[in-house]
């Protein structure tokens, strides 16, 4: 199970291969059989293959830019959560999106599941 | 079940009565049966009474001031996630420590759980 200094330095990489557009870099930070609900309330997707075709359908048809708005929290117990900002065209028009994830990591260091907080309430005009 | 604007309303609720320490307005937004993991990590807290113990001995021993740092992520799936800054003394010195608390509600818009992201790696010098 990562440290909480781990698990700091894995999501904030996540961030910036979100930021790089780098999907093979994201799935790399997968495990086989991980869980991703984005946004919360979905039905939650299944392992890989589903999750690497959300990021194909999402970051491959948009470029986005990524940024951390606060610090990782990470706690020993193999988990954390940070809040950052996605900058991306939403309707024609330039918008921030502010997301909250909360991971969890398997004993290798790999995500075992993602879960995005996040609505329409939190899509801001830039 | 609250909406997402009214997850937010709540959420930043909590915050102000945590900055003003009103132990009884913390409780009065948590439902009787509600579970609290502060820190994720720890075994959880179970129903009101708990609860109540755990709030009395942490905020009614110090004055602490607590700050939302950026906008309450809330779901449509009643639940939410909100990045916040508590500013106290620990072990002497002045700090903030940031976290990140992960709520969801009941049908009556109350606290049904609320699990808290942070470790000592989030405790900075202030």
């Amino acid at each position: 199970m990562p440290t909480a200094q781990q698990v700091q330095a894995i999501m904030q990489r996540y961030v910036e291969r979100v930021d790089a557009g780098d999907i093979d870099g994201i799935l790399q930070l997968y495990a086989e059989n991980a869980t991703v609900e984005d946004p919360v309330g979905q039905a939650p997707l299944q392992g890989i293959d589903q999750i690497a075709e959300f990021y194909r359908q999402g970051l491959g048809r948009m470029k986005v830019s990524a940024t951390l708005t606060g610090p990782v929290r990470a706690s020993h117990s193999g988990c954390g959560a940070m809040p950052f900002r996605v900058d991306m065209q939403w309707q024609g028009q330039d918008c921030s999106l502010h997301v909250i994830d909360v991971m969890t990591f398997d004993e290798q260091g790999l995500i075992s599941s993602m879960k995005a907080y996040w609505s329409e309430v939190n899509v801001v005009p830039r």
